[in-house]
């Protein structure tokens, strides 16, 4: 594990280039967006690689003997193993269908992992200008101010948050709603915000109690946020 | 149908008390709240009530004449007939769940109908400081700048809105999960806010493209974002 100084400057690092990546995404969400098709309900932008360049060519001038996993340049060049090396895990822009629609749950996400455990975690929403910050063992914060999850244990009273994924196929859809049907018998109310970081970290902040997603893009869509959800007292699994 | 110079001083007052509202609002959604239960999954605050105080004695001080239909005043003294008069029509707080729990989705909704037609129409969001308003033939508008509901025309470009809405028996859950599994076979994804009036205003920016609720709270839920939808170059409808 790395030294508690080191991890504070990392996260510094990645919260300046997390604003800088906001600025542009923020220009582009009140913009036209030229759109390519990934398939018929996922998109990319150039929003989203003139980010992800930004902030890997930020990280790597501070820190050249660090790792990068990207979700663009993995697209790009196929998969990068994780190893114990420090490694800066980042998708520049979540919630990409909400860009183009001018939805406003969007963000910046950059994790870093260490032996392979996240240690440092930004997420940066530029159209609702909240910032969520952790770092290993100091607590998670918004915008500055300590953020903890919700204190309610009776599902009753909790507000659940899911995605409907992307992919379209008659067994996902079937399963995508059933579970939905299982589960609205049990909670207050559902949430659907297009946005998988954003998500958890509504759950580090209180205002939503679960959240789950079953076939996420990648790590990247996770790395940041799960250090802000653990470090505001939550939990996080893999079933 | 009133003069139109009638309609911006509606609009003008009504903004006026809708963003004293949203103050209150603002304050109580990041305070420790005292919840009162209509159900299990249906809440009503304190907030709620005063706002609803609020808004209609600022405008009774107004236009004494005219005639108020409210949530939280329909719900203690009954059912009041919608006639040809000036009549205001107020959600002090849609979204109450959401409230509850932080949800950044809530808004104050005052609509005024006259000769049963709604014409005046205020969504104010107090949290995101969005404030959507319309009057009958002049446009819509957030924030001050014109809006316009999004030009996407086949359903897979579509980004959907809807809510879970507060019934959990059995027939009402099936057709809510069976209606939700038959459209995202259609759609480019789907939205789940937990405000009604904001959805509604959603479409009116063009920020998603087709909201629907079924078995909505009552006529305040839609008194105002209908007109703001309709000038917004958008269809509204009940099935």
């Amino acid at each position: 594990m790395a030294e508690n100084s080191s991890l504070s400057e990392y996260l510094t690092v990645a919260t300046d280039v997390a604003k800088k990546a906001g600025e542009v995404i923020r220009e582009g969400f009140y913009q036209t967006k030229h759109v390519e098709h990934k398939g018929s309900v996922d998109l990319v932008t150039e929003t989203d690689k003139a980010c992800e360049d930004l902030i890997f060519n930020h990280l790597k001038k501070h820190f050249p003997s660090h790792k990068f996993i990207g979700e663009e340049t993995t697209a790009a060049n196929g998969v990068t193993l994780l190893t114990d090396e420090p490694t800066w895990i980042v998708d520049p822009l979540d919630g990409t269908t909400n860009f183009v629609h001018g939805f406003p749950f969007v963000c910046v996400c950059i994790g870093l992992t260490i032996k392979k455990v996240p240690v440092v975690g930004v997420v940066y929403n530029p159209i609702m200008n909240e910032l969520f910050t952790a770092i290993d063992g100091n607590g998670a914060f918004l915008n500055g101010n300590p953020i903890k999850v919700s204190s309610h244990c009776k599902l009753v009273e909790c507000l659940l948050t899911t995605e409907a994924g992307t992919k379209r196929d008659k067994a996902t859809l079937d399963a995508t709603t059933n579970r939905i049907n299982s589960l609205l018998y049990k909670v207050r109310s559902l949430r659907m915000g297009g946005s998988c970081a954003l998500g958890l970290c509504g759950v580090a902040c209180g205002r939503i109690d679960l959240f789950y997603e079953i076939g996420f893009g990648g790590p990247w869509d996770v790395a940041a946020a799960v250090v802000i959800v653990k470090e505001a007292g939550g939990v996080v699994f893999d079933p």
